[in-house]
C-alpha cells in the first residue's frame, strides 16, 4: 500500500481576476481550475469570501475528479499584488486592490480551515514554470512575466530568491537607458517602460506617427487610444509591417535587459511568460539572438531562452508550490 | 582546555601582483601578508613555485606571532582570474597570465601538501569582505571591485552564488545604455566601459577636449595618455573642476546600475572596492543620491552602500574564506 497523494489549493489574486485551481504536492496535473472577476471594488471582506468559495469549489470538483476525501488537502497556497509581507502573511499595499495591511493569509486561512502562505505573485508566477512548466530540473531560473508591467522572479540554487526585506526581484526596473523614457517607479529607462505591455502599445502609437500604412487603425476602428500589445501581436501575425517592427524593437529591449541579467546570474532557464507569449517566434527569434550578440558566451551556452507554458494557470501552480515550499509538504 | 584554532592560508593572484595571507578559520586579524610580483611571463610552473614559497614564508610568520605548530594549517585557498572551473580547480582562460587549463589548484596543493580550494578573484575579494570586512553580519551582499575593470561577486543567503556554469556575476557587465560605448566583452554600454578605471581615465582625456583650464595635464607632464584613474582622484582631491566631473559622473553611471541591483537584490550591503574608493565622499555621496533617487524606497531603505574595508587584502581574505566554505571548516 503506497500512501495517498496529498493536495494542496492555489489562488492566484490578480487586480481583474481570481484563478484558484488545486494540484497533488509532488506535482502533476491540476485540477478544479477555474476564475472569476476580483470586484476589488467591492473590498477586501468581500473578495475573502469569494476566494474562499472558490477554494470550496475547487476542493469539491478536485477530490470528486480524484477520488481522494477532504482530508487529503493540506493547504491553500495564495500569489498576490506585491509589497507584501511574507512572514506575516500581510499584503502592505496594493494599488491595484486599493487594500493596506490586509492580512490575507490568515483570513484565507481561517475561512477555509487549512494553513494557507502567501507569496508575490510574480514569484508564483516563476516557481509555476519551474514546478511544472518550462523551467522543470533548473536549478537557476529568471522568470519574466510581461503583462500591462513587467513582473520578475528568481530561483536561485532551487529556491525563490527574496532578498533582504522581500521585494527582490524586480526585473522590470533595471535601467537598459540611464537617461531613458521615465518609468511609473520614479526611475529612468526601466525595461518596464520599452517591452511591458503598456509600453508596446505606446511605441505602436509612436510609430503610426511616422505615416506609414498599418492594418493598426483598423483593428480599433480608427481609435488609436485602443491600440494595446494584443493589437500589437494580431496585426504582427497578419505581416502588419508597422506592428512587426514594433515587435522587433521589444525584442531588441529585452534582450539587452536579459543579457544583463544572464551576465548577473548565469541561469539555465529565462522564462518569458505573459501576453507577449503571444507573438511566437516573431519575438522569441531576435530576442535570442539579441542575447546571443549581448551576453557572455560560456553564459549564453548553458542557457535557454523559453515561453512560459502555463499560460493563465502559471500563478496558481506557484501558488501551490510556494505552499509546498513554505511548509515543506 | 580549548581547542586551538586552526588557520587557513589565503592566495590572491593577480596579473600583477600575488597576495598572500593567514588567518585564523573561524576569522580574525590576518598575519604573515605580504605582496611580490606576478611575474606572469615566467610561466605558470614558476608562477606556482612562487606561490608554494610565499605561502611557507606566510606559514613560519604566522606560526611564530600565533605561537602555533605547522599542524594547525589545514589549507590553502586560491583567488584567480576567471574563468575558472572550482570543482576541477582548474583556471581555464586568463588573458592576464597567458594560461589555458592549468591545474593551479592541485599543484598547489601539491606542493604545500596541504588541501586547496580556488574560487574567482572578484568571489574572493566580496567574500573577503562580507567574512572580516565591510559586509559583515549581511546575508545578502553585492560586491563591486572598481580596478582595470569591474568585478562583481554575489553573496546571496551568505552564501557565494556562482550560477549554472560559475561565472555568474559579472557585475560589471549589465549594460546600462543600450545602444551606449563598446565594451571590451563585446556589449554595448557595459558600466564597465563607464565607471572603470580605464574608463575614468578614458572620460578624463574626452572632458579635457573641452579646453577647461585644469591640473590633471600638469600631473601627467603633458602627457595625457599617462592620465590614469588615480591621477583624477588627485586632482579631485584637489578641487580640480574638470577631476570632479568626471568623478561625479563616475557616481551617477554607479548609481545606475547599482540602482539596478537594488532591485533585483534587494541586498543589506554593496560595498565598492578597489582603486575608486580614493575618490572618497566626492564619489560615494552622489552615489548614494543616485540609488536613493532611482531604485525603490523599501530596498533603498534597509540598504547600505560602503566602500571596501579590505583594500589590498579583500581578495586574501576572501580566499580564506572560500577555503573554509569549500571544506566546511
Amino acid at each position: 500500500m503506497t500512501a495517498s497523494p496529498v493536495y494542496i489549493i492555489g489562488v492566484d489574486l490578480g487586480g481583474t481576476n481570481i484563478v484558484v485551481g488545486a494540484a497533488p504536492a509532488n506535482g502533476g496535473t491540476m485540477s478544479g481550475v477555474h476564475s472569476e472577476p476580483t470586484r476589488a471594488e467591492e473590498g477586501a471582506d468581500a473578495v475573502t469570501a469569494r476566494i474562499v468559495r472558490m477554494v470550496e469549489e475547487t476542493i469539491t470538483v478536485t477530490s470528486q475528479q480524484a477520488g481522494v476525501e477532504r482530508s487529503a488537502f493540506v493547504g491553500v497556497g495564495i500569489g498576490a499584488p506585491g509589497p507584501l509581507d511574507r512572514e506575516s502573511g500581510v499584503v502592505l499595499i496594493t494599488p491595484n486592490l486599493g487594500w493596506t495591511n490586509f492580512p490575507l493569509r490568515d483570513r484565507v486561512s481561517a475561512g477555509v480551515g487549512l494553513p494557507a502562505a502567501l507569496d508575490n505573485d510574480a514569484n508564483c508566477a516563476t516557481l509555476g514554470e519551474w514546478w511544472i512548466g518550462a523551467a522543470q530540473g533548473a536549478q537557476h531560473v529568471i522568470g519574466l512575466t510581461i503583462g500591462t508591467g513587467i513582473g520578475g522572479g528568481l530561483i536561485l540554487n532551487g529556491q525563490l530568491y527574496h532578498g533582504a526585506s522581500g521585494i527582490a526581484g524586480e526585473l522590470g526596473h533595471i535601467s537598459i537607458e540611464a537617461n531613458g523614457r521615465r518609468c511609473n517607479c520614479g526611475n529612468y529607462g526601466c525595461l518596464e517602460a520599452y517591452a511591458s505591455g503598456s509600453a508596446i502599445a505606446t511605441r505602436a502609437r509612436e510609430a503610426l506617427g511616422g505615416g506609414e500604412p498599418s492594418l493598426l487603425p483598423d483593428l480599433v476602428n480608427g481609435d488609436l487610444s485602443r491600440i494595446t500589445a494584443q493589437t500589437v501581436y494580431e496585426a504582427s501575425a497578419q505581416g502588419d509591417g508597422v506592428a512587426r517592427h514594433v515587435v522587433r524593437d521589444t525584442a531588441q529591449f529585452l534582450g539587452v535587459g536579459i543579457a544583463s541579467l544572464v551576465n548577473i546570474f548565469n541561469p539555465e532557464v529565462v522564462v518569458v511568460a505573459g501576453g507577449v507569449t503571444q507573438a511566437g517566434d516573431a519575438l522569441f527569434e531576435p530576442l535570442r539572438a539579441e542575447v546571443r550578440r549581448r551576453a557572455f558566451t560560456p553564459a549564453v551556452n548553458v542557457l535557454r531562452i523559453v515561453p512560459g507554458e502555463l499560460p493563465g494557470t502559471a500563478g496558481v501552480a506557484g501558488a501551490i508550490a510556494t505552499f509546498a515550499q513554505q511548509h515543506r509538504v
